[in-house]
Formats: structure tokens, sequence, C-alpha cells
């Protein structure tokens, strides 16, 4: 966290943040050892099986007006608390899936609570502006104080959104208009009549049949760009049309990784490869890369701070760009405010895209010449939220205070060696522990998955599993040891239990 | 909007609305005559040129940030009331542009601000579920007593979404799955082998190269799926991949309607031969036929009731879904809650999206058989917000209580026959005066359109253009006579000092 926002100091100084906020190192770490919330269970509770009366009879209400066959759990927010996850028949889970990974700083975070009480969020909320239009008089601060704020190394403008999906589609909006401005040969170059009239009817040249290059078992959303850049399952896509976009193999590491140091390389080295060729060859041709620090929904697949940097290099070579998709691993879940910030990159991603445990959501840039040449070419009518950027200043204020992304790397350092423990004892359960020195963004594969997953709420916790086989860990980032401990041992019940 | 919500009276009861919010027609009528706003400025108030000093000022701030050429006016929307928009110079303009179309109920409505207050919203806000998997427990409720409440008849089931772009297209989705599972023979019928690996490629018969037939002029958005049916400008299009879908043409008709009958009706039937065409002969199968009531964007074209039962009729027949979008004309605006009201359809549309006035956005349908076979293929983490959902049922609790669609259709019939007035003092300003019947959702078109649009703040009224010539009004639903009567005054000024 400290490395993240180091470089937005002086914008914190001239935002004017209370000096009590910068708290040093040694007192954020002392704090972290104190419960956050001093209100939270000391642990689960279960009051009735899962799902109980009151949650079916709720179901089938809901049922009746909104699909529910992907319900998980209806959920008590207001009984909810911290990391405590809470239903309608009393019980409360210790929840490290978090919504799909995306709340940040806990159920009913009293810091939240205050931001939602404000003019400002009144105002955002009840006169919603067309931000491209008619922006209010605070954008401006809104931006720096908040996203801005904790905008990647390098990355000093933003383009805002609604979810995850969309940033990532206009992202690669962005990145097929700069790609035929340097065809054109720069900014100030006129579209050609051909161009105009061929637009209107979809067709090339003005609707170019260039393409994004994506991974195999990544996703990157549901839309119809974004699901042509989705490669995580079949279910996701099937009987949705998608352009011919090209797909290249993400590495399949082997693990322990200090056991396949060099099989490892050699696999990223292939990948990058084909990265290369890809690029190169074909015939779509190709305006950006994009990629997952770790694949999430395709499984927790993870890479080497090297084959990104290849990537940044083999991206940079051949001119094309560079976009990261932070949606699932930005705001601190892997102990860096960013997961590229793991990667000591010598130039940054062209464009890193946000969402989830934002809150809200867009893409960051740098280089000027990715806001298109012209107005009106990246527009819509919200471009966003301010009531959804209030909030994520509220998680920036409360990350900041709390020292939120050093106590998820420490947290994680922890859960980590206790996984491992469960490792060595359970080696059938837990294979390919993945997520070393990545905070608590913590995965493994085990053949039970779909039966553990379900049982989980049956001895107190709530997770998900990610692609076929893997078990994946998105605590919040208020998740302590305590609470590690109880994850721990409740996990070798279930284990034990099957 | 009594019509538009008549069929939910069942609904109503059963979420106990205060029976002072039914008032009689005669009552809402009285009502309306007196200014919802007792706050409001008698008229508009100008300090200096626009923009002023300090908006100046701050659009630079804002320009290091944040894409500011699309910038109209940044706006004080603490000193903005209903009808009137301010800016940071004190400057306070009538505003019958509205953040293109999007606030229904005025700027700073009490009503709205309540709505804010509430523990639901604070919920809403600091613990944003994903709403597929983790619906809070009062979810049913708010769609019940909110989104739903508003549905058009016929259609009593809602996907949610986050604003007019994804609206469209997770019912594009929607339509192309529907379509495959006909041509499958059923929801039972599972995907071969050959569908879930071609899906992976980005190919067929996985991928299908299915295709959404719009209007020539339409708009529906901006992300892949959406641009691809939007026809209205090239600026939106270029550079941008898109899916080789066809395109009607919209009837051009000719105005005043009554001078034209034969010659529009005759235009039109010509429109819904190449619609009958397209859907029999396009190389890419047609799923659904996407359509405005009142194409935007594009330009303010409006086509008849006999139009749009016409499309309604091919769909059937061809069994091809017939959506509407409702994301400009939706809530109240044309003096029925849905424009599609107006059109007396024998069945209802498939799918009718919505978002802008809505301040919230998603698609209603009524057949089963559109929520998709399998649970997962239509999802995403937020599916929309519930917070927004929160404030769309504050709006329609005020649309309610005000009567403001009847309001709008009563006021529209007054300010049309004063623009009437005007276009037979200045004929070449005010051609194709269109909207009669349409509440306020009027338009006309101008030579000097770009200079009239330019200098209406320098008179007192913000004001927004469409498609090539037309000037396009957009009042918020609590505009009144009195209002009427000085955008009357204020336009003959600005026309006069042309």
């Amino acid at each position: 966290m400290a490395s993240a926002l180091r470089h937005s100091a002086k914008m914190r100084m001239a935002a004017r943040v209370p000096a009590a906020r910068a708290l040093s190192t040694t007192a954020r770490l002392r704090a972290a050892e104190k419960p956050y919330f001093p209100n939270e269970p000391a642990g689960p509770s279960l009051k009735t099986a899962i799902p109980g009366p009151k949650n079916k009879a709720a179901a089938a209400e809901l049922d009746e007006v909104f699909d529910v066959r992907s319900l998980n759990m209806l959920t008590d927010y207001n009984q909810s608390v911290g990391n405590y996850i809470a239903d309608l028949d009393g019980n409360k889970l210790l929840d490290v899936y978090a919504q799909i990974a995306s709340i940040p700083v806990g159920y009913n975070n009293p810091h939240l609570k205050e931001t939602t009480q404000s003019q400002e969020m009144t105002n955002a909320l009840i006169n919603r502006p067309a931000l491209g239009n008619f922006p209010s008089a605070d954008w401006a601060n809104i931006l720096k104080t908040g996203v801005l704020r904790a905008a990647p190394k390098g990355l000093n403008q933003v383009f805002t959104a609604m979810a995850g999906s969309d940033a990532n589609e206009t992202a690669y909006k962005a990145a097929f208009m700069y790609y035929r401005q340097l065809q054109r040969g720069g900014p100030d170059v006129e579209f050609t009549e051909e161009e105009l009239v061929s637009t209107m009817n979809n067709q090339g040249p003005g609707s170019p049949q260039l393409s994004i290059l994506s991974f195999k078992s990544a996703f990157h959303g549901r839309l119809f760009g974004s699901l042509s850049t989705t490669r995580s399952k079949a279910i996701h896509k099937l009987d949705i049309p998608a352009f011919d976009w090209p797909q290249a193999t993400f590495p399949q590491l082997k693990y322990p990784l200090e056991e396949h140091v060099q099989e490892n390389a050699q696999e990223e080295q292939r990948c990058l490869q084909e990265v290369e060729r890809l690029i190169k060859e074909f015939h779509n041709p190709v305006a950006a890369v994009m990629v997952e620090p770790i694949q999430s929904e395709g499984g927790d697949n993870h890479a080497s701070p090297a084959f990104f940097r290849g990537l940044r290099e083999i991206t940079k070579r051949t001119n094309v760009l560079f976009i990261v998709d932070e949606v699932q691993t930005g705001v601190g879940a892997t102990g860096k405010f960013w997961a590229h910030d793991h990667w000591n990159l010598e130039s940054p991603p062209d464009m890193v895209t946000f969402s989830k445990k934002a809150q809200t959501a867009g893409y960051y840039f740098g280089n000027p010449a990715l806001r298109p040449n012209k107005p009106y070419r990246q527009f819509n009518t919200w471009m966003g939220d301010p009531a959804r950027a209030l909030i994520f200043r509220g998680i920036i204020e409360e990350v900041e205070r709390l020292g939120l992304v050093e106590n998820t790397r420490i947290t994680g350092e922890y859960l980590y060696s206790g996984i491992e423990r469960l490792a060595e004892k359970y080696p059938e359960h837990f294979q390919n522990l993945r997520g070393k020195g990545q905070g608590t963004f913590l995965a493994w594969d085990t053949p039970k998955r779909d039966e553990i997953v379900a049982k989980a709420k049956s001895v107190g916790i709530n997770i998900g599993g990610s692609g076929a086989q893997a078990i994946r860990l998105r605590p919040m980032l208020v998740f302590q040891k305590h609470h590690a401990d109880i994850l721990l041992e409740r996990l070798e019940q279930l284990i034990k239990a099957l």
C-alpha cells in the first residue's frame, strides 16, 4: 500500500488529508494486530441448516421476478459485519468470497457509512450528472482525492466507467482508435470519405477488422467485445456472436515453483513466443494485448514477473498496447495496491482497468495520445457514477488509515503457511498451492472442489471456486490473523468430514 | 402514467403505498397548476457571460485529469433546483436538456433526498451485493415496489443492468440464446461437443454469426455489440470493429403529418417491406429487431403507431424477437409512462430496455423462456446497483404522487401549440415540428442549429440538439406551463437576435 500510494504523496498534501492518516509503518502494524471491527462475532455461528426456512421462503419469492438459479445465499446485510456475512435465519459465516472478490473494507464499515452521510453523496445520488457534458464543480477534486489518488505509477489519467466489462471495452476502444491514429500518421489526419461511409455499414476501412489478443482461460467480461476476449468457460460464450480475435496460451506453471524453476521458465518463454508470433501473423491485426496479473475466474493461474516483463517488452517492440486487467487483482488483495506493482516494469502498462474492490470502474492511462483525437469518440451519458466514486474515495482513505495493504501482505503470508501445513497433512486436497507472496490471493486445486464449496457453509465459511478444480480465497482487506486461524481450522474440519 | 401503472395496482396495494399517493385525476391536475418547486427561481438569471471566470478556471483544472472537450458546463448542483441548472458563476438556466434527457423529477428533489437518507440506501451503498449470487433479503421487495411497479404491460420480469449500453447488450444476448434454443429444439437439448469447442475459439457453431437488425440513424449505445446497432453518426463508430449486422431504413416522414398522410403511409410500408426482406434474406440470420419509439440521438425521427404495429406483426410472423429501446423515451417524457404505450400493440414487445430517467437500467421481459436455460449464462458480478434501483423507486413514487406523466402530456400540448405559433412567425427556424401528442418530447429542424444551441445560454436556457439539424427538447417531468412560457419567450428572443 505504502509503495502504491507513495507517488501520490504530493496529491495527498494538496488534498489536505488529515495528518492522523499518515501513520508510521510501525503504528500501522501494531494497529493491524487489533481487530478492525470490535463488533465482529468471535467466530461463525450456525442456527439452522443452510439455506434455512426463512431463506428458502425469501428465495421462492424472489424467483417470481428475478433469476435465482445462480443464487448462493440471500443476505441480511443489516446483520453482516466486517468479515462476517449473515443470512435471514441468523447464520453468520466467515466470508472469504466477499461478493465475488469485491467487498474491500468489511460489511457495514463505519467510515464508509460516514461517507454516505455527506452532502456530496446526496448530491451525487439525486442530481446524477452526465459527466462528460455537465460534471459537477467538484468532480476534479473527487477524482484527485479518490480514483486518481490510487492511480498506478505513471498513469495520471482516468476514463470512468460502470463495471469491469465496460471498463475493459472502453479501454479496447481507446486502443483501436490509437492504433488507427498511428497508422494514419497522427491525430490531425482527417478521416477519409471512404472511412466515414463504410463505418455506417459496419465495414472496413471505417470499422476495421482489428483485434485484441487475450489468453486462454482469461476472463475479461461478458459484453460483446469483452466476451470475445473471455476464454475461461464455454457457458459464458455459447450462442453469442464473437469477434475473430486471437488467443495465446497462458503459462501453465508447475508447483511447487521452486522445484520446477527451469521447466516453468521454458513454459513462459514458449508462451511469450506464441504472443509475439500471433501479434506478427494473426490475420486481424492486434491493437493491444490484454492480460490479468492472475487469471482469476479461469482458475487462479499465475505467471512470474519475468513473464509480464516479457509481455511489456514484446508489446513495446511490436508497437501494440499493453492493457492490464486489474478488475479482480486490484486494490490491495495481492499485498500491493496493484498486482502489477509486483513486476518491477521498466515502463508502466499503457492502460490498467479496475472495478470490484474499487466499487466503481474505469481505466487508467498516462499517454495523452490515448485520449481520442476528437471529442465524443469515447463518451456516454453517465460515464460512471460519482456516488460510487465517492465510495472508492472512502475505501482508499480506509485502506490508508489502517494500512490494509500491509495487513493483507502480512496476513497473507501467515495464511499461506497455514495452508502449506494443511497441504502436507492432506496432500490430495491441497494441490498446486499458489499465491505465495501475493497477499491473501491464494488458491489450490482439489478433486472434490464442488463438494467442498457446497459444504463450506455447514462449517461456517463462505468460500468460492475458480476454473474447473480450484478453491480461490478472496477475503477482504480487513481479514486478519485471527480470521485466518478460524479459516484454517474450519477447512481442516471440512476435509476430515469428506 | 395512470394507464402505465394501472395494471400494477395490485402490486401497489401489496406494497402498502400510502393512500395519499393515489390522488384522483382531478386533484392531480389541480396540483399540476401549482409550481412543484416553490423554491425555484422565477426565471433564468445571468450574472456573467457563459462560461464565466470561475467556470473557466474549474474546467482548466479538470482538464488535467479528465477529457473536457465534450464539456458543456461545469455545474453547481448545490445551487441547481427543479428545472434550473446553476454554474459556478451564479448563472441559472432553465434546463430543457436535463443531463441528456436523464434527470426526471428536478434537481434537488426533496423526495429523492429523503430516499437517500434511508437505512436501505446506506446499506446498498456500503454493502454492494453481487446481486446474482448474494442479493439482499429485500431485493425482491425493492424490485416489486420499484423497477417492476413501472413495468410495461405484459412484462413482469427484469434483468437489471448499469446503463443503456449494457441493458441493450444483455437484451441482445438473451435474444441470441433464445434464437439458438428454438433452433436446437428446446431448453433441454444439450450443447454439442462441437459447440463447446468452437465457442472457445470465437467460431461457429458455438459462437454463431447471428445478427440484430437495427435502423439507419438509430442509437443504441457505444459498446461493441450495441455500437454495431448504432447508425447515427460516423464519429461514434470510426476505428471500432463491428459485427456484420443489417440495417433497415427508418421512415422519413414529411411534415406537417396531416398534409402528407398517404405519402408517409407509403414510406412506412416501404420500410416495413425492407425489414421483412432483411429478416428473410440477410446472410447473418436475424435474431431480433431493435427499435427506438422515437429515434433520439439520430435526429428525433418519428414513425406512426401503425408502423410499430407492423414491426410487431412481422417479427411475430418471422419468429424473431421485437426489442424496444426505451432508454431515452421511457419514464413519462412522451406523455405516457412508456412511449410504446402509444401504439396499442396486440401483444407486448418481447423486451423493453430502459435507463436515463430511470437512473438505473435493464430490460423487462415477460416470456419465461427468455430466462436462459441454464444459470450463469446471463450474469455478472454486480448486475446493476441497488442504490440506483432505490432512486428509481423514489422517482416512480414522485411521478405517481404528483401525476407527472399527465403533467407532461398537458404541458406538452401547451408547449407544442406555442412552438407552432413560433413556426408560423419564423418558418425558416422551425421546420418539420414533431412530437404532437408526444408530451414534451418535441423537436424541429433549423439550418442554424449549432448556432442556436451555442447561443441559448446567453438567453438563459440550456438546450440540446440531435441529428444534423434538429433542436430536441428534453425537459424534466416537472416542467410546467409557466416554464413553457419562459422557454417560448426566450426562444423567440434568440431567433430575433440571430
